[in-house]
């Protein structure tokens, strides 16, 4: 580590809490290319860089590779008015001041305050209204300076220079201390490491983390581009079993427990845990703090590092209330406290990660906006340390644009308590979205289906005592919905567990009672409903898209590439973020009526 | 390719030239990685995507992975005020127009004026007392409107949206448009496509091109952070020799014609050549077009990819010259007009490629702000549409707080034509920048050496016929300064090569005529003189960090470590791209007083 490194540690020190640990030594996991990336011999040159009165001609006066670059001054920004200027006089005059205050904006922005989405309203959108009519939502206007007398403020002269790894400080230290209160990791010397989005820093953690052939462990259905990231690299997906929480720690153990490398063409027992825990894309599942208890105790028990890919983490909204007087009951108090707020999240796996093996990917792009192509990674200082060498040596740094702009909002007008406030409101438009799905999803006036709840989910039953397919045979019964055959009438051909929030309901068919089950492959029905309520409108994305198991997947429609899901089911992934309330209703209701119909041909 | 690059490609037919070829196919270039990259078969979807009056709950309406993602409403980003807000109100009102002009402004910035920088002025930060005083330079105020009624205008709805790898469409067309106007590619269908920065660029660049195990052809000193960048894949540089116009045609056809496996460690003859032709970095170095023409014929002789990176390319400014009438006589005319500023620059190796085997580097850090973290690539559609593979599984796309900053700047208020305005200003700053250091090192009256003029280039000699050693030997009659010994008085001990503009002066130090040249190696020589120069207050870069030879560079001091320069030549890089005039001449004032002192001893 160079010096530049050694005081980012010195810093995570001084926040250190007395009572925790610091990280084990897990360097034994650094991949061969984590362990090939060098850095530059700058100890000496950094020395004389502190050195007031030095003459600069050396390049950027900044660690490691960014003293090689050429450095432009910032005169030549032009959304910079030049420093130059107001140095070049030395009169302290009401001249200079109106001089430096005509100098200070260069970007300046119109934000929501952050208090713009209620805690505990219903129904989204309707703030708007009490917006319109004058109510209490407000903007905040507010201006980025060319420079600042603090130098620990961000300002755009040096924002939009070259920048470190480690990012803009103030948003670096705003996000250091934003982990620390909300996450509260395990371990004392946790690093956070600015990046340029969940993708790239997913990129990156897997090369830091694996060799070409090793495998990464997986929910069996995922985010497809997280295993596209991978894949190029040799390194493969190794699915575990899932149930309503995500991952199951019992599938994990076994398939760890009785690892063999012959059995998987040679790949070593992995070592690499990939998991969005919470209102997972695609299947909306949330784990509980048991399971990731569980999980966690695995990966201690296996050497695995676990990889926690959050983007959803805000945006968890507790269990769906079918009934108004439980859904009126299950919101927050208006007085809700930062820490009660926190509290209503399952803990992050940085909370009870004491030994530093969790690598944990945060992102602005669902809580601020998608285009800042920002967030952070938090995890033990070897690791991290590895992590900025491959930023240095790749995007250098996350836009000096996205940093300033972000990072005055959050570190300097919203603060801490004001972003917290933001997200509150945040969940509670998740909240909202995720019940006028579901709800439009249960709502039966629309369809010729029986919804019925099930545990924690909710199936959709055919209301025909006993369907016939086109041969006149009786349907459904065999397979997984045998058992449910006789249970009343009409068959179960669509269920789902209530997402925690999140953006997405996960739809399972069951086409084991389709009539036309048996002579052909479960996918192809899959793919002929979809294409079905695509005719009709309805845009939803097919599970096969998200499968592990089958990735990459192949192109539809070409000759055997259409594997048979176990047990006759599939799924749909229906994303609730961004259609109006008469667009989701309307969705529900077509696809109520064509599953109907899909079923009765 | 999927259709969304289909599109793309039609684009870029629609701006093709009739009497220009399509790039060859050279996809025989690309790596396994690139190769391994997939992409979504997501063609059918793409199909209803594009449908009006479709349901989207898919995802993202846009190709590829994004499709996958989940994607928050623009209401939730603070940036930008709701949308709905608008559309609640079907009233066409007064009331309407004065909440929708109250809507608009999310993001505002004051710029410099494109014409702020004059082409012809003499002496930078002239200008800034015309400003002061009521000159003609002004700022321009604009805003990124949240929406826009032109949807094909750049707003913050959309630009703060994910974006696809290509980048914001209006970005985009002005790019690609600027690459035709002023590169003017010699064949029709080339790309480009918006990247993270110019090193994000590279590293895709050659791992879309190259294997692990492959070498990379580049100057014998070049910017290591290229090389750090390939480095860890197993990419290792193979130098070329370089004399003052940057890599020898000679050298490289000599090494390539006699590559021989068994003398390189096995490796296979080099498949990519990396490059930085303007104003190189770090020995200021610009290749002619004759020069360019040379190295692309063997580049097409021996199929060899060229990797032009040219963050310099605007700075470039002519040949220096030391007397003020010729001076004056070269500077552009005041009326001079885009294609004579287009014409004044030496054209790039993309206009003399036929074939689509250059893969040029473009980015704004030079002339917007290094923050920006934005640049784009030209290439041949083959390797371009690997690229945008390359970026979807990483970056995805550049900031879009810097592509709606740079592109509403770039493409909607300044155009092309302001853009170039802009360019004839920068360059001009550093035409007077390097005419400044030039004039520094060469004024004599703060040393006593004598600077002498010899070819392109400027000696520096001592005044003393003969110097002797502390032993009492006389020193400099062999080595490379020998055969001079004897011509005239003193002995050369600095040279250097005037650069073209740009931002970095090689200079030259000739170690065989030091007294201590036959009892220690040139390097610690080097690295003595820098570290008194340091003492002195003078910071610039050793040489040895620039060596491709002696990749990666061992820390100094470390016994061993330090090899020995041929001919008792070594280097130092000062850049002179941010220092005041009067720190300028300072630096240069010790530097030739701390030499002469350092060759006395």
């Amino acid at each position: 580590m160079d010096d530049s490194y050694a005081l980012a540690a010195t810093l995570s020190r001084a926040a250190r809490t007395a009572d925790k640990p610091n990280a084990a030594d897990l360097s034994h996991h650094l991949s061969d290319l984590a362990k090939a990336r060098i850095t530059s011999p700058l100890k000496a040159m950094y020395k004389y860089m502190q050195r007031p009165g030095m003459l600069m001609l050396a390049g950027a006066p900044l660690p490691r590779f960014f003293l090689w670059r050429g450095l432009p001054p910032p005169e030549y920004f032009p959304f910079v008015r030049p420093r130059a200027s107001i140095s070049l006089f030395g009169i302290a005059s009401e001249l200079t001041k109106h001089l430096q205050l005509a100098l200070q904006e260069s970007i300046s922005a119109q934000t929501l305050a952050r208090n713009s989405y209620k805690t505990t309203q219903i129904g989204f959108g309707a703030w708007l209204w009490s917006w319109i009519s004058g109510g209490a939502t407000a903007t905040d206007s507010w201006s980025i300076p060319k420079h600042d007398s603090d130098p620990t403020r961000i300002q755009l002269a040096s924002a939009l220079q070259y920048g470190t790894a480690a990012g803009l400080a103030p948003l670096a230290q705003f996000i250091h201390a934003f982990t620390e209160r909300v996450y509260q990791p395990g371990y004392a010397d946790f690093h956070t490491v600015i990046n340029a989005g969940s993708t790239d820093a997913w990129g990156k953690i897997v090369g830091t983390l694996c060799n070409p052939g090793d495998g990464v462990l997986c929910e069996e259905w995922t985010y497809p581009s997280a295993l596209a990231t991978a894949w190029p690299a040799d390194i493969k997906p190794v699915p575990l079993p899932m149930d309503g929480q995500g991952m199951t720690a019992e599938g994990m153990d076994q398939l760890l427990g009785s690892w063999n490398p012959d059995e998987h063409d040679g790949m070593s027992r992995p070592r690499v845990l990939y998991t969005i825990p919470v209102c997972q894309n695609p299947t909306g599942a949330t784990m509980s703090l048991e399971r990731k208890k569980a999980i966690y105790a695995l990966a201690v028990k296996y050497d695995v590092i676990i990889v926690e890919d959050d983007p959803y983490y805000f945006l968890q909204a507790g269990e769906y209330e079918p009934s108004p007087p439980a859904r009126a009951a299950s919101l927050p108090k208006k007085t809700e406290t930062d820490d009660e707020f926190i509290a209503s999240l399952v803990p992050s796996y940085l909370k009870i990660d004491y030994e530093g093996r969790v690598v944990r990917i945060d992102t602005f792009s669902k809580t601020i906006c998608p285009g800042s192509r920002l967030g952070w990674t938090t995890t033990n200082p070897i690791f991290a340390e590895r992590i900025e060498r491959a930023n240095e040596s790749s995007t250098q740094s996350a836009s000096g644009f996205a940093q300033a702009l972000v990072g005055k909002l959050l570190a300097e007008e919203w603060k801490l308590e004001g972003y917290l406030r933001w997200l509150k409101g945040i969940k509670a438009q998740y909240r909202d979205r995720r019940n006028l799905m579901v709800d439009a999803l249960l709502d039966l006036s629309h369809a010729s289906l029986d919804a019925r709840q099930a545990g924690a989910g909710f199936e959709y039953w055919t209301r025909d005592a006993l369907a016939r397919d086109e041969k006149g045979f009786v349907a459904g019964i065999d397979g997984g919905a045998s058992e449910k055959g006789g249970e009343g009438a009409g068959r179960r051909i669509l269920s789902f567990v209530s997402p925690q929030g999140g953006m997405f309901v996960w739809l399972r068919v069951h086409f084991a009672t389709h009539p036309r089950f048996h002579s052909k492959p479960t996918n192809e029905l899959l793919a002929e409903l979809w294409e079905d309520l695509a005719e009709h409108n309805v845009l939803i994305a097919p599970g096969t898209m998200f499968s592990a198991r089958d990735f990459p997947q192949q192109p539809p429609k070409e000759e055997g590439a259409l594997a048979v899901a176990e047990e006759g089911d599939a799924f749909f992934r229906i994303a609730f973020s961004t259609a109006t309330a008469e667009q989701i209703h309307e969705a529900a209701k077509i696809i109520a009526q064509r599953v109907e119909h899909f079923f009765r041909a």
